[in-house]
């Protein structure tokens, strides 16, 4: 298996199936009051170049609840790529802790930082994918199958504006073998360049790029994709997800009027829901800016809407990636026995108590 | 019980001297070498919308203290209210943590926090009040109480402005039947309406409303409640509290020249002590603005002073209320067990150790 | 023993030695894989007023490793002496923590702070010194001994500006009988004051103080000083040792033209490298400026720079810093058994399971 979480794109779709299987039994084996302590006494670090809640509070939940210890250095407490090479910092860091997370404002920064850095890292999202999101979303998905359906069997259409979320569904979907849909329009489209940063060709390049990897996938699994503006392409969906519209990563892109463009279309009401399927389930990666990408009738709906689990399985997932990738301890103790002896000895001359006093 | 520790009158006074009672013998049982490891694994998220010492790392001490994990969200890291409603933000984080707290700007956030957070949620200080502070002033007294009195005999005084703290003194005071007394100018007196923000009719409506709260505890206890601006008022106080002066939450409220009204008449002093009862104690939340509310010579008087006492008592009081209100697992060794094998099997899986290998 | 790691001139030469002797053989039993929980459950108060990548993760990740737990103030987040004094504010967190470390502005209140705080302080940079730098720089020249030599034969060459990291190597060096060389132009010598601020006389008089200090080490231990621009100094230099040359601790320095002074002369190329002996190991406390004070064929050399090993040995030093610092606990079981207790009848009262049937 790679070294890193970079992009689900690197693991076969068994591999991520199996992480999905361990994260639903971790999460029940939590529920049911004991915890998998697979990771005691390691240490996350928790890269931040950009505010988060979500993803913040879910890798630190997790590293805590298999016995680990996450580190959060927020935006502007750690500098990457400033006066120190990313080279340089992701040595340091990759040194003095087991693992690491980032999310960055650049996709490079994150691969730069995984090349460099012997602790294994994971992306917590940039501007081209957000693949914890990806593999919580499909955790979400094979908890809540359509009846006598498997995962292979169903299919997604997110609405809206080509985000990074959009374009990490359409890699896990098509990973699967799944019928992926974006019902967008022209210009916010995935094969548009999503929200790559660029000229109009750099972006039409980069789009095509976005699709040739999603149709590899697909030549594999079975899966298919569509981008459409079209309504009918929405037909069937087992699962309606949505972003928000404002879908601009950062100041560098310029904005505009995202309402002219999406609103009344690409609103997910009921009709849109019931359109689709007449059990078609809701889901959003979170935060909505409810009454713009949804209405709370959709989004409050228990029966319908999947928004809330989809929240707390960030959490479940994260955990099983972390248990999958951060190195464990397996100590010999004919090793360890004569260490722990001279730690004794030194804290006793130094006035202490030693380590078999302690425990 | 109440699911949230937002206000100590959601307690019956039996409960709160159970809270005090656990607190004082944690921390005992921790001074003799062992931690009452009431919530391993336990994850607690702490929202800071302002800036606080003493809270912060009482909180995160006590929660390491109980075998569990603090997250700080400090102000800036997460917004309440904000682009997503303070609802959806309760629901997301009320999943991903087992419990909350939270210092806020506002009351009704804390309040609506605690309404939509399936987790519990603890108030670490609104404009309105500060229950935590309560207890651990209680818990203060309680150890520290005039030879052969018990807490129901006993007279606390708070000098100066009618700040949170103050009307938290009066609730907790008249809950325990207590005789409370605030000595201070007309204005800043709790029947003013204290540090709410609004017009005169609006803060004085406000004011009636604390003193009926008040009032209501005095019935169910036999305690009392002076409001003056006449120092003999403090006669006979076996506890003289005060709080800065400046006591402005915010932006909102127009600063006025604080010196000019409580100075000198309302400044802690030696001679005050004696006046009040020659074994008077002294207490104060902390920070305090030296030679303003109070002078050194009271402040740093080892057998008068209490404060330094009383800081050290938010962590032990706080350890109690999260003991208390924390959910704690009890694991069904046949519901675990075979969610652990899986656990296992999966992780070999993906070519690690299981739980077994590395317990 | 000292209570507080404030400066390396606090310990004698036997105590560091021992400290380094117990941060290695931890650093092995950690590498066997089993942590040394000497400091369970205890925890550490980080205090920095400057931001800090290697000093901030090395602390967090080695409470962690010896069972405690690290809390993390940054800029902004906890005021030392603004509106409260450093000594109320000392009082408090020493009461709230087990031990505190502090990375300051002024060294003078890092000091303040030990003063007045119950808990042990360790100093985590000033602009005075950097005494866990040192213990880190000691452990990496102990690992890396020339062949057939002891520590106390060979000779550090610091090159360049009089930082506080070249101050604490002439503190460390002669402290443990080595040869300790500045090779640095005028007015960027220790003897010219390091980066003390003040008048062009107070500077001389501080770099006379500082000359002192180390003078007064060699008189114990046999080693020696040399402060230089003559290159000649730097001959037989076991270990180059340099650091960026905008030493300016903060913004009170104007700034001058620091290529000016230091470029060609002062930087480490391969040939200052050799000349120094064929043999020379190079280091760097980091953060680097490549092509400014080292090129990258010194500090990419794989044979001849520590620097990479010498970052990580920050966390091995410091662990064994705070396993030596911080009180320990040592329960005795006839006194804590009916505490316990207690706990579990406050808990049942309360509606909550007690500490018997969690453990």
């Amino acid at each position: 298996m790679v070294k890193d979480f970079i992009d689900t794109n690197d693991f076969t779709k068994e591999e991520l199936l199996d992480m999905v299987d361990l994260g639903i039994t971790m999460k029940k084996m939590i529920a049911a009051g004991e915890y998998p302590l697979l990771l005691e006494h390691k240490t996350l670090g928790m890269i931040f170049q950009q505010v988060s809640t979500r993803t913040r509070i879910s890798f630190e939940t997790a590293m805590t609840d298999l016995g680990g210890h996450a580190q959060f250095y927020g935006p502007g407490t750690i500098q990457l790529g400033g006066h120190e090479s990313i080279e340089d910092s992701a040595r340091v860091m990759g040194s003095l802790v087991d693992i690491l997370m980032a999310r960055v404002d650049r996709h490079k920064d994150v691969a730069e930082l995984a090349k460099y850095s012997k602790a294994p890292v994971i992306n917590g999202m940039s501007e081209y994918n957000h693949p914890t999101q990806e593999l919580g979303d499909l955790m979400t998905m094979i908890e809540n199958l359509p009846e006598g359906k498997k995962i292979e069997d169903c299919k997604l259409a997110f609405i809206g504006d080509a985000t990074q979320v959009c374009v990490s569904l359409m890699f896990i979907c098509s990973k699967m073998g799944m019928d992926f849909v974006q019902f967008g329009p022209k210009g916010h489209q995935i094969s548009d360049g999503a929200l790559h940063v660029g000229s109009a060709e750099e972006r039409e390049a980069f789009g095509k790029k976005l699709m040739s990897i999603g149709e590899e996938n697909c030549k594999v699994s079975g899966g298919t994709i569509t981008i459409s503006d079209d309504i009918s392409s929405i037909e069937g969906a087992d699962f309606i997800y949505t972003d928000v519209w404002y879908g601009l990563y950062d100041e560098e892109v310029s904005g505009e009027s995202y309402m002219d463009v999406f609103f009344p279309k690409y609103q997910v009401t009921m009709d849109m829901m019931n359109y689709a399927s007449p059990n078609s389930k809701f889901m959003h990666c979170l935060p909505a800016s409810r009454g713009e990408e949804v209405v709370d009738e959709v989004m409050d709906d228990p029966k319908r809407s999947l928004c809330w689990d989809e929240a707390e399985n960030r959490k479940h997932s994260i955990r099983a990636i972390l248990a999958t990738l951060c190195p464990q301890s397996d100590p010999t103790d004919s090793v360890v026995a004569p260490l722990r002896d001279n730690v004794d000895a030194c804290m006793r001359k130094l006035g202490k108590q030693g380590v078999p006093a302690i425990r």
